[in-house]
């Protein structure tokens, strides 16, 4: 189940409980027995933000986005060159961070990051979205997620490393991989696209694979609670690094605006792919920024 | 156990390995049974950085330190006023933030925040702690933390709402309270402190009680994977925000640096509190920010 | 006059060139006569940024503003602990500065950054002023401002250090200071608040002095170029850091917004008051930043 | 002459005051004469941080370097979407910005940017430049210029739009086009180089043509206060943006750090070329940023 807000500030009635409302303690309960072995896999990239250097370039991101910039306000090289220690010989290393998170890091989106018209999910007015955070369907309001994790690994069904820039996963092959699925559980996409990268950076920008729009109705259909994703936007990208679908069959629109199923994107699946387990338990714990569009996360994987 | 570094980039041989090493898998599935209701609590205080407003100034923090910003590079008040959606209807919203985790908001250590002399936790050189990060012990080696957690309710435990801004939690205290913890468990210790920040923001930062030098001697002894607390530094604080203890004594170079114990800050711990269990599951995954010196984190508690 | 706007990118057919219109070039170079000794002088605030210290606390702002962070992303104590130089032997310092200019440092205003109703200056729609910046009424249309420079040291005419913080300059005032006042002239108004920092803080954010609104509207009648101030808003301040004039008295809305007076808030004038000169070169050079509200400067004074 | 640093704060007797020495009154009187018309030219590129789309990137830059970010804190899209005005109806906008300016910008270098071994300038230790600023030879001892400025143009002197990026420029070009350069000057070098931009980022990151040392010692003989040019690093750089000379060639180690003679970098040069003045009165007003390694800047070329 989601975590339940606290009671901090503001927090009471919340119009937004029902959001993953999905995991019920029941679910939440039910997810922990697909925990066989104990072991934790992260499935986050790094964050690289050392910003004098080739760093932050290294790591896959969407073309032109605002890459991750990380900055050591003290340091030990501060004690190197002579720094005081503070009072009785402490030594501190104290630092900043400045990141957006779509486009450029592992990150899961708020109900309020995408929508068409006037209304975000479930009718909350679009405006109340402004320069200060969003007053409704922030990212605070998802809560921590705990559920059972079902693995599509697409290109290993279909003996590929990757799947190509231009190929879109239909309904039939989720099907045939896990048809298992079910409400409250947490589908995580594999595409392999991020391994294009080392390769070559033009080829990972070259466009994107993804689920096709009949792909997204058939998981809004079997009820999962949140879809989570290797590639930068569930949804395929052509090479301007945009999606193809109109309106009608954009996946974040499928599944964040009209079904407000959570997204989680750039996620790192090859351990979890080379450990062969499709069931197990998913953890991913959103930082509760108030009016937040996205979070950046390391989601975990309890195998 | 702390989540296995994946392979992403330079990641290979890895000399933090042993970090959390009392995480094994074994002791990750053992923890999982501590839940029993699964009821999900977050642990964290909300980040507010709604920066042309008294927001960020509302949660508590320590005196004089950056406050989270929270930036909109697009939002639904954008639409309102005439922005043009992208391509077939789709409108959307992205931010960014700044955020420097130490005594602003809920988050946890990385090994390389404290230490005395040239050498971090383990003998690392802290020389190697530099402006563009921490080659040692940076947050991105801590993993993600799947644990037994232990709460140590100490003002509930003495009748009290909160303890009051001088005093230090003594052994013998946490003998009473949880004498049960073991090697491996993540002590989650209350003071009820930022209960007072509502009440007064000056009496918030006139000192905060904390543990003892004894007490944290005792969760050494313990073996505990890490210290969770809802105050700002583990150990208590003077009016002028700092430890009163001499390098001996302090709390951070007890666990942090001799021991490798992790630490985590300024939760929020009512609820968890309120809902009277003293055992349950506790979840933290820090951001993987490489050379970080901590990442702030959204705690989990499956009771 | 103002600078030209280069024809950088968009640059072209200009609507906003105007805006510092009285600056002709034959009023400049009239201007520049005013220089008689050649002596320079900063009219700016240091700006403090050092994150992990009190420093940039310790410089006058509004109370709850986000203050400069400045951080070093490579520097002289990496190489102290090790880090290897650049090809040929060069090692380098490198940086980045975050600053919200209003209310914490010396700046200038744009005419986009105050207004009544729907319309800025001039009847540009606020509504262009959006997330990623002001399409109308930018810093970047303010070009650079070459002019004389006028002083109104009003404390030093009442015999007075610095005004008390419920002084309303009146027209009267100004005219028995300087009636030389001429169209195109920067008025300097000094009031001393800034002295008031190092006394107390609470009592520098108890109020502010400043121009009454006869003053605002004897100054545009006037027709000077710019109002450039040390205090924290041209206008006053009452204990809440708020303006108490209605509308029709609001400074910010006489001289910004009726007249595209652009303001400079937050100079340092000490050193400027003890020349004892009351006209000089005026330089400001506000950074071409597009869309932004305001610009952090550095006035320089020639005598 | 530099602007004297006023008494804010810290400053007292300053070993920086001889930095700009050479801009005594008597030569800011001087280069005063050198404006006859009056008119005012920006010679700054513009700052685009709009950070939700391709603005940043449209601007000249070094490639890797993070961009400029602006952000709005509230702005007229919030009050058109319903966002309550202050008081008695004032509506603001406001914003932050975040500027790394070395290779993203038009700025100034601080004599802290660069050097070899353990000294910067005048033999300050390099090791007192940390984490939190440089505590020697900071942008902000720099004060504002106030000088001549004298304009080689050297691709209009060799009958070329732009230099080629290959193309170093000697010294006998320099004495060509301007012999009668002098001390305490402000040597304003024109490439070209920032026309390529326009044509093919990829040709402007294929190199970048500049001073050859020759060049930089003719200059330094001459006793310039400071050389400001359009390309990005005085010297040229080769195809890995690095420049080719060794330590005793290097233009950074011959100017700013054996001479202490300020560079200017980045700047736009078209509208003073096309306006065929070789002879203006220079102004360059950097931020006070304490212990900064340079500052952005709108440097004013007033003809």
């Amino acid at each position: 189940m989601a975590a339940e807000p606290n009671n901090w500030g503001r927090f009471g009635p919340d119009d937004q409980r029902g959001t993953l409302n999905l995991l019920t303690p029941e679910v939440v309960l039910r997810a922990l027995a697909a925990a066989t072995t104990g072991r934790v896999l992260s499935l986050a990239m790094p964050i690289r933000g050392a910003t004098s250097s080739a760093a932050p370039h290294s790591v896959p991101h969407l073309r032109g986005r605002p890459l991750p910039q990380h900055f050591m306000s003290v340091d030990g090289a501060d004690y190197a060159a002579g720094a005081r220690a503070i009072g009785a010989g402490l030594r501190v290393a104290d630092d900043a961070l400045i990141v957006t998170p779509h486009g450029t890091t592992t990150h899961m989106d708020a109900l309020c990051h995408m929508w068409a018209g006037d209304e975000l999910y479930n009718g909350h007015p679009a405006a109340r979205v402004r320069s200060y955070g969003a007053a409704r369907c922030g990212i605070e309001r998802a809560g921590g997620v705990v559920a059972r994790g079902v693995l599509f690994d697409v290109p290993r069904h279909l003996g590929l490393d990757h799947l190509p820039a231009g190929f879109r996963i239909g309904p039939e092959l989720l099907e045939e991989i896990a048809p298992e699925v079910r409400p409250g559980d947490v589908a995580v996409i594999r595409t392999g696209w991020p391994l294009v990268w080392e390769r070559s950076r033009e080829e990972y920008w070259s466009g994107q694979p993804g689920l096709s729009a009949g792909a997204g109705r058939w998981l809004a259909g079997r009820d999962v609670a949140m879809v989570a994703a290797d590639n930068a936007a569930v949804g395929g990208l052509n090479a301007g690094q945009l999606a193809d679908e109109d309106a009608e069959d954009d996946l974040h629109l499928i599944l964040l605006w009209r079904h407000g199923i959570h997204l989680a994107e750039m996620l790192w699946l090859e351990e979890l792919a080379a450990a062969g387990r499709s069931e197990f338990v998913f953890v991913a714990a959103p930082l509760r920024i108030e009016g937040g569009t996205g979070s950046p996360i390391n989601p975990l994987a309890i195998l």
